[in-house]
């Protein structure tokens, strides 16, 4: 794998194929011919060309109904790490503080109302190093830890809601948690991540336990939603419950590396959103991390970014770069929910009382 | 929609990229950077320039281990309907026939034990008129109807096991069914389909009910398969429980238009491929049916093929052409199943007995 050998998908699509066969890539692959892209303030453009973060936007509109358009603008945020992963902790962690606070400022300026950060977003992903103790300062109290703390005093300056996936520590047990913010710099709640992987290095079971939270959403002032943290958008019915709990969004904070499934980032996604007709964000890191464990063992990680948005109906916005910081602006009209769900009907069809004494059967015999 | 546009999104990325970027679009969208295509035979190529046909063919490898390799080879065709569906019934019946005996005798020279017909395969899909009596002849017994017959006699003689969608009549009431039949011509068992779509003009609740035959797998000479009927794709839990019930393999026979999702056509199927370790086929018609009601009102559909399959990794094959028939032949090692499910262990992660109950929580609150 060479991170560095394409920025993105979308890109080369974009600069090889011909207007005509753009629009039939566009309208078959994306789901319509343009992409809606929001027009973005010259100050945001200079403020992604000073601090070296790409900025896009688009929007997705719902059909006119006797609704007025419920549209809440969302902004995803990708980042590197930005010392090495061997400089003291809280350097490590103020040093991203202060790159991430240039990107949420910009969002506020354009208007952001919901911002979600990635999964471990203050951190290098140490996980697939295995080695624990050392690590321990970037595990915080959810409620008020330092992360909790930056971000409140912005969710209030700027009236959004936001989604920080942090490590927690809660009394020594450790958890892959998401925290919500709300816009007046609340602590709304928590989601600890459902599913966790023992795939190749990434051995989470190691660190902490899977989630005692269940599938809760959040009624923001905004929107509602939920959060998938990462190994959970492999699993349809975390995706589905959320739905059922009546998530308007759902957000997919993760740290993933090309060699584990890039060819399916823009899959599973992309799938819930249709199955459940709702919006789903899907959020990963950039950036090579390197490690040199006690062991002298040197790990390094790339990872490839590639954030991108789906709405209910299927359509998605192109990806952030693979390589890149970045922040994705989308406008989306939460009533093109409902207008979905009366077209397509899987939800009338989704003939639930049968599956869950399916399940339970399958359950039963130990299958 | 003008399907005649493009034949197909990966026509257009072959054609327009050069090999460097080919081989980077290939390793991220369909998952490696070549097809490992098949060679295919003389007679094969000149059957297809003969009667006017694509054929396609690609392998999916496991990793070699302890097991010996178990191979087994897929056939999916794609083909258009012949005559005007005004014709009398068993005219337009037989004129399919005649076209599928020749793509399933070139599947069987290239050693297709397990062959996939698509849904509804010998008549037009006439379900988009809401008129019924006119067309009943089409609807079949499942154990000895015209097609069965037809069929049974081609399994045998090429020792293929053949499923064929039809419109079922058992005793008066119809069914949109799917018939195995076996290597040796009999008849293996039945699967009826669990979701019926209520959108646009495919009112299909007009005609049948919702499938009474739970989740079948069927364990044949070759593989343990399961068929999920069209509009089933959209649901992850009809697809979760042919997983769960042992299938290797999923056949996902379809009559689908542009305007009804085909920007997420490849991503459900594929989507399933990958939550489940399983293959799945996919399979759409192609051709335009022009109908007209005793109403005089003219009905025309354009269906746009695309088939595919895609492997446990989620690794996928190209499609076959939007608007031409089409034989997709692909030699798959059924080892991948599992080993796939023990690098990811998505079935080990999936935490089925807390969605049992979840899910039946949520049915008792008529969430």
């Amino acid at each position: 794998m060479n991170s560095k050998t394409v920025r993105s998908l979308d890109e080369i699509i974009k600069n090889n194929l011909d207007s005509e066969q753009l629009k039939e890539y566009n309208r078959i692959h994306y789901g319509r011919k343009d992409h809606s892209e929001l027009k973005l303030q010259d100050s945001t453009i200079k403020a992604g060309e000073k601090y070296g973060f790409e900025v896009a936007g688009f929007s997705f509109n719902a059909a006119k109904e006797v609704r007025t358009p419920k549209i809440v603008k969302v902004g995803l945020i990708q980042h590197s790490i930005v010392l090495p992963t061997n400089e003291p902790i809280d350097k490590q962690k103020n040093a991203i503080f202060d790159k991430v606070e240039k990107l949420i400022e910009t969002a506020a300026s354009e208007g952001v109302q919901i911002l979600c950060l990635q999964e471990a977003w203050y951190m290098p992903f140490f996980l697939c190093t295995r080695e624990k103790e050392d690590w321990a300062e970037f595990a915080e109290l959810a409620e008020n830890g330092p992360s909790f703390q930056f971000l409140s005093k912005l969710a209030k300056k700027f009236s959004m809601v936001i989604i920080s996936p942090i490590l927690e520590n809660d009394n020594g047990v450790w958890w892959n948690t998401a925290v919500v913010i709300d816009e007046n710099g609340n602590y709304m709640g928590k989601h600890r991540k459902n599913h966790l992987p023992s795939v190749g290095s990434f051995s989470e079971t190691f660190y902490y336990l899977p989630g005692n939270t269940g599938h809760p959403v959040f009624e923001t002032k905004y929107a509602k939603i939920a959060v998938n943290i990462c190994y959970g958008r492999h699993h349809a019915l975390n995706w589905l419950m959320f739905g059922l709990n009546g998530a308007e969004i759902v957000f997919n904070p993760a740290a993933t590396i090309s060699e584990f499934g890039e060819s399916f980032w823009g899959i599973e996604a992309r799938n819930a959103a249709i199955a459940n007709s709702y919006y789903t964000c899907s959020l990963n890191r950039v950036g090579t991390e390197d490690f040199t464990t006690k062991l002298n063992q040197n790990i390094t990680r790339s990872y490839y970014g590639s954030s991108y948005i789906t709405a209910p109906n299927g359509f998605r916005t192109p990806g952030l770069s693979r390589d890149k910081d970045g922040l994705l602006i989308v406008a989306m009209d939460l009533n093109l929910c409902r207008q979905v769900k009366d077209h397509w009907g899987f939800n009338m069809t989704a003939r639930l009382d049968q599956y869950a004494k399916e399940l339970k059967e399958a359950l039963t015999l130990g299958k």
